[in-house]
């Protein structure tokens, strides 16, 4: 957190909740004591009302074109993040006494697999802990279990800032993915998953809901026990409205994609995000003193993990760059080091100025 | 929903989502782009970050002075509202094969018995569906189980237009409360209650989380499938901040607070709401031809519910009235007739307006 006191805005690298595009905040303040004539706030909005339902429909639609979700697939708006998902997703997909297979290769994953196992036999298709989870293990290194209802993983990891670079495949199990930290960065097939999930929190809207993308074919498997908020199947048969849906974080995810169209959509992004993590990595591999803490072939264009050799230099440079209005470059609480968070809306001009102080701050010692 | 367009805020009887203080929306539209020289939107601050810290300890504090919350007691703040709590409360508290008594006197009350039926054997100790939830049963109505891990109720039911005039007496038996409706309108003694819940999104903040404030004593008692995200026990140990909770949310919360300490806090809120249901029951109990649903000793003070003879006529009024900006007007759509929801942040000028347009609607007739 910057400790100073800014005029302006400043470059915030937070690994969630994050930056959102000034223009979606700057249409949200605009419009917060009266929507477009409506003589209200859209919090204020009964989530049956029309004016309300019209925001819900122009959100999902822009979501489905923003990631040209097939027909064969829901989308839902859900509460809670990936903390709640990680529970949905056996109590909906498992069965009665069933297996899944799960991927570990950081701390949400590992959450997952161990939230999992109260509801059914879970298999480690893979871990990456031997190293770290400094790495994504290859497709030749997962073992899968031809009985398995599900094949988790989790597509980003924030904390060792590590990404998949490609999809599993798992000769026809249903893939399900924890997309939280990098979903619309870039195309994704979404014909390839089973359901995709994602918590807001990074790339969509402010924190405390849940996006879900859910091949129709895989809804009502839930468990006797599995909670009503909970079901997937009723969160589709009630189109996410069964009980009151966060509105006004699907307003916010509207604008964020308002202005996502604006930038060349996903695959604009795609090119952003490489652009942005190039500047960063190319940084630390020409230093001496900053170490990339990920393994090259594993690296995340949304998370860039680094540190020193020295935990007091580390500290000394966070809070030289807090200073200079660059916020949030403290690693995760877990690993130490840094990390600078560079989602969608973080502009290239934020990663440029962080560019130039690591290597002023290196240049100094 | 009103259909016009209108330059000023106007007068919004939602049952929830609903009208919010207009100051509170003022400030957040204020501070959206920039909070107080942070250089960020409180929906970009992580929320481990000092600056969101001081946000949260700061509502919570004044949440519990506001409501008088004794020390034996812990709030929490948790994603999801009423329905994602009332799934909670038996995952939490009726332990291995237990059983729990249910007041049904609506529509939520009657959700939530449903639900837990999932877990534990429930007992019905009263309902009131022999006459439409008009009423609600008096204490001596109440058949009680010695055995009962709990006494389940509903504060006040928005669809019918009851409230609980009493806290019912249950012989140690732990008391949970659905406030969603009513919270803040009064003070309330919560050293009564094991757990009182309260989704936001009526007197509190836009929807997407539930207030839960629960006697420490009743943590602990997880069913082994409890999803985690669930377990009171683990929010208490870790604050609510188990996962990312819904930051925006609080901090409309604190600013919905901050209005009300101006207004004389619930102290406050309880003389103006007896105030403003009073100017509409008084043009109900006068009139020809509106007819109030609610038997009168049971009657809300938060939704005023009335009809009159002839379902055409009803929607001539909800569709005058909201040409006038009165808006939200219809009754829920399982009862029809009229619902004027008056929460904490209605003012009294939009009550007497309306019960003037109520006489005129009636006169011209």
């Amino acid at each position: 957190m910057a400790s100073g006191n800014f005029n302006k805005r400043i470059y915030n690298f937070s690994s969630g909740p994050s930056t959102l595009p000034l223009s979606a905040l700057e249409t949200a303040a605009a419009e917060m004591t009266n929507y477009r004539g409506s003589g209200m706030s859209v919090m204020e909005m009964s989530h049956r009302s029309r004016m309300y339902l019209e925001i819900f429909e122009e959100v999902k639609a822009s979501l489905r074109a923003a990631l040209s979700v097939p027909d064969t697939h829901e989308i839902l708006f859900m509460q809670g993040g990936a903390t709640f998902q990680f529970s949905a997703v056996p109590l909906n997909l498992i069965g009665d006494n069933g297996e899944a297979d799960y991927a570990v290769t950081g701390s949400f994953a590992s959450g997952a697999m161990k939230e999992a196992r109260k509801y059914g036999r879970i298999n480690v298709a893979a871990s990456s802990e031997d190293r770290d989870f400094s790495y994504i293990p290859p497709q030749g290194a997962l073992k899968l279990s031809p009985g398995a209802k599900y094949f988790y993983y989790c597509a980003n990891n924030t904390i060792y800032g590590t990404e998949w670079q490609y999809i599993p495949e798992t000769s026809g199990v249903p893939i399900v993915c924890d997309m939280s930290s990098n979903i619309l960065s870039k195309p994704v097939d979404v014909s390839k998953y089973g359901l995709i999930f994602a918590g807001v929190q990074k790339n969509m809207a402010p924190a405390g809901m849940a996006v879900v993308i859910i091949s129709k074919s895989l809804a009502g498997l839930e468990l006797p026990y599995t909670p009503r908020i909970m079901s997937y199947r009723t969160a589709i048969e009630k189109d996410s409205m069964d009980n009151t849906p966060p509105c006004y974080a699907i307003y916010m995810l509207g604008l964020t994609l308002k202005w996502l169209e604006t930038q060349g959509g996903v695959a604009g992004m795609e090119r952003r995000k490489a652009a942005k993590a190039k500047i960063l990595y190319d940084v630390i591999d020409a230093s001496h003193m900053f170490i990339g803490t990920a393994e090259k072939s594993s690296r995340s264009d949304m998370n860039i993990t680094f540190r020193t050799t020295d935990s007091e230099l580390d500290s000394r440079f966070i809070k030289e760059a807090s200073e200079l209005g660059f916020a949030n470059l403290a690693g995760h609480r877990s690993v130490g080091g840094m990390r600078a968070s560079v989602y969608n809306a973080m502009p290239e001009d934020g990663v440029l100025a962080l560019a130039d102080f690591m290597r002023d701050f290196e240049k100094k010692r």
